[in-house]
């Protein structure tokens, strides 16, 4: 883990460092994130590791999301890749979908945000493609049900919105979490400028193919397990008309 | 293969799995997967493994396709690469192109479609560029011939369309086959919405390199085979000058 | 090398399959690349490849030109990958700049292209860039002299030329080399689609990074070299204001 | 390190050979890359790299800058990789961020630039999305302090301005460092065409999810540490709903 005392001391004297110091509830920013005069440098880090630990995860995971922090929450995105399961043939199909993850968190003080209240909405690839093909007048809505096909369908609700603001020059992103079980309704906004929203586009353009696992399937020849034949000992396969 | 029973339970407890149920001859898709209010999220897997095997395809294959399900039709998209084949000379040259393969099932009821089936059409570089290209008010169409060169030619013909709905936000993608020689005729035709051609476009935007073998030029780099010379071994080339 | 007998019996088998064949001076294109009805299918390879063999080039060496094929003439796009010089401390240094290989051939009858007598243009880095930004109404025009700062500048001159078709659905790919020293003059000019044109820029945006050098700069950490630091054995570096 | 006289040798005889001759003090530019017509052929290294190695870096590093060189000043596009620190849990997390630096040097006579007085400006990932997303009529200008939170907060500072041209067919990139401590002011600007600054764009739109480590996190499949799980072996686990 990291050690307060070090990043304290790192956000004096580094504006490229990473400036989150992580406790069990909060986020702190270091200054000079939340400071700059253009506004425009988003931090890093979202997570507690030893949570995920706990949930069964590969320890050995990279954490590198893009936070946009504003005033009143913040917001980060980081890509979940798909799973995979090989089945008795040889033959690996998804097993968990790829998703584009955006945590929210609400500023709980001067630089801080509330890691424990986070609240998680995992865009669907076709739920990217609404997102990258966005103009600067567009908006998009998306909404899940967790517990869509059980008995507690429609009690909890997720809503995500991504609405242009009055200049045109920017969104407002936001997630309205209602639980009806728990009777709580929790709503979070960021507003994020063109140039943050581009960097969102280009990265989850970027991550896309990647969240539908294409890059395994494009990476199959790198690793040499399909595609090289020797000369001579390919048969005549027309895959459009084979079955 | 995956257990019928696993995957009906998964259906019930977590939106992001993927709901396909695999037989001999229908892929059943599971409620989660059409129910969702935003009818965004396509599903994956689009074969019967065992198919494949029996075709003499490399067993240690990937699937992972994008796939719209719609009421009366599905179709999927996955890339498929080119072979390669490597001469007496070291050299390595395409063998059968790339492309990518779009695969419609006739819907056969409640989540249920006809993968026994399915007819395929193989878009090639150029057609990818076709539609990677297309505007929001544009039309394309592609006409395959499978026995174009035989005494056949002109008996089965396929042709895929893709024209921008009244709405101007989507399209329908459709395939006609025409075969003169059985007397039948099949007509697919899927709805797609702008989020879901994005992904396609993004997703073949990605593929198309790979489709065409250019990954495997800037690829050979990485792996050492060329590129890095030794300080002062190297000798003034100058391609374009030379034959 | 290809077997010619082969070759042609794939024509009639398979559209998906390489169709050229290769003689010491001619490229043959099979039927099945030429009678299409949309005229879209274009194919690939385009070198003899003994003849690089000769010049010393990595037997291993990977080929998958793009090509587009036409009435009087064809070219095909290829990247030219840089190549590194290691200097004694270590570090590596792009030696010669990567470039875009243009390589014309004059048909010289049915489905017969004249290899011997090509002609080759290399687009540098910049060059591309003004490739990938053109609009449908916008011309490029790209001047090199092999001699230029020899005492036979100005004798041989070579001009590519890009410029949109009457209907704006399309361009003219041109090109003229000049040789006062031969008093010789060729010319080249393939109408190209919309479509190819739309590969060949995604083609070339993908490409342009690798003939930067770029994807060596990224991929250094996937190869361990640089990037991950000991927890606590990093120094505080700000290399904006280091020299 | 390169030998003068060879690379003196190299510019009479391959307009595709890297040209800059290294000095301590300057970096000389060959004929070849100034005297073409076209003027768009920009060259390579940038860097004396004894210098690197004094500041502890990897040596074994490589360099591949993007180099728009015109009258006055030059300047050069390289990507910063992020470093990655491994936390004792197992998990890696991004410690310095990356970044597009961009070195401008002031022209100190023929073909020659000076090293010595470079400066530097290191974009970050929003600054990069800003540009990215520029239209030909678009400015932008960024701010940068390298003494933010000390006391000399406000004593140094940057600002690089990118603003198009009287004929919106290109840019102005312009660096201003402003240092009160010093007394001195810097100000440096290079004229850049459409097509250099589609480079630019194209470069940093593939460098961005490099710079933000996102390649990390969608390579970890591929090095077999994450995704693949054995049939069966998995739990359900909900992203999105879980904490």
């Amino acid at each position: 883990m990291f050690k307060l005392s070090r990043v304290l001391h790192l956000t004096t004297t580094s504006r490229h460092r990473l400036l989150e110091v992580f406790s069990s509830r909060n986020v702190e920013v270091g200054d000079s994130l939340r400071d700059r005069r253009d506004f425009t440098y988003s931090a890093g880090i979202s997570t507690a590791t030893n949570n995920y630990a706990a949930k069964g995860y590969a320890s050995d995971r990279i954490f590198a999301p893009y936070t946009v922090y504003k005033g009143k929450a913040a917001f980060s995105l980081s890509p979940c890749l798909p799973t995979f399961t090989k089945l008795d043939s040889g033959t690996v199909v998804v097993d968990r979908r790829g998703s584009m993850m955006i945590t929210f968190m609400h500023s709980i003080g001067e630089r801080k945000y509330d890691w424990e209240k986070r609240q998680r909405f995992a865009l669907s690839a076709t739920e990217i493609g609404s997102l990258i093909t966005m103009g600067s007048q567009d908006s998009s809505e998306f909404f899940h049900d967790p517990s869509m096909l059980s008995s507690n369908a429609g009690q909890v609700r997720k809503s995500l919105s991504i609405k242009p603001n009055a200049n045109s020059n920017g969104y407002f992103v936001s997630l309205t979490v209602v639980n009806n079980l728990l009777n709580t309704k929790d709503y979070f906004s960021v507003p994020v400028t063109t140039a943050e929203f581009a960097v969102m586009k280009t990265a989850c353009s970027f991550a896309l193919p990647h969240i539908m696992g294409w890059d395994q399937i494009t990476n199959q020849q790198s690793r040499g397990t399909v595609g090289l034949q020797q000369k001579g000992g390919s048969q005549v396969l027309d895959l459009e008309w084979e079955k």
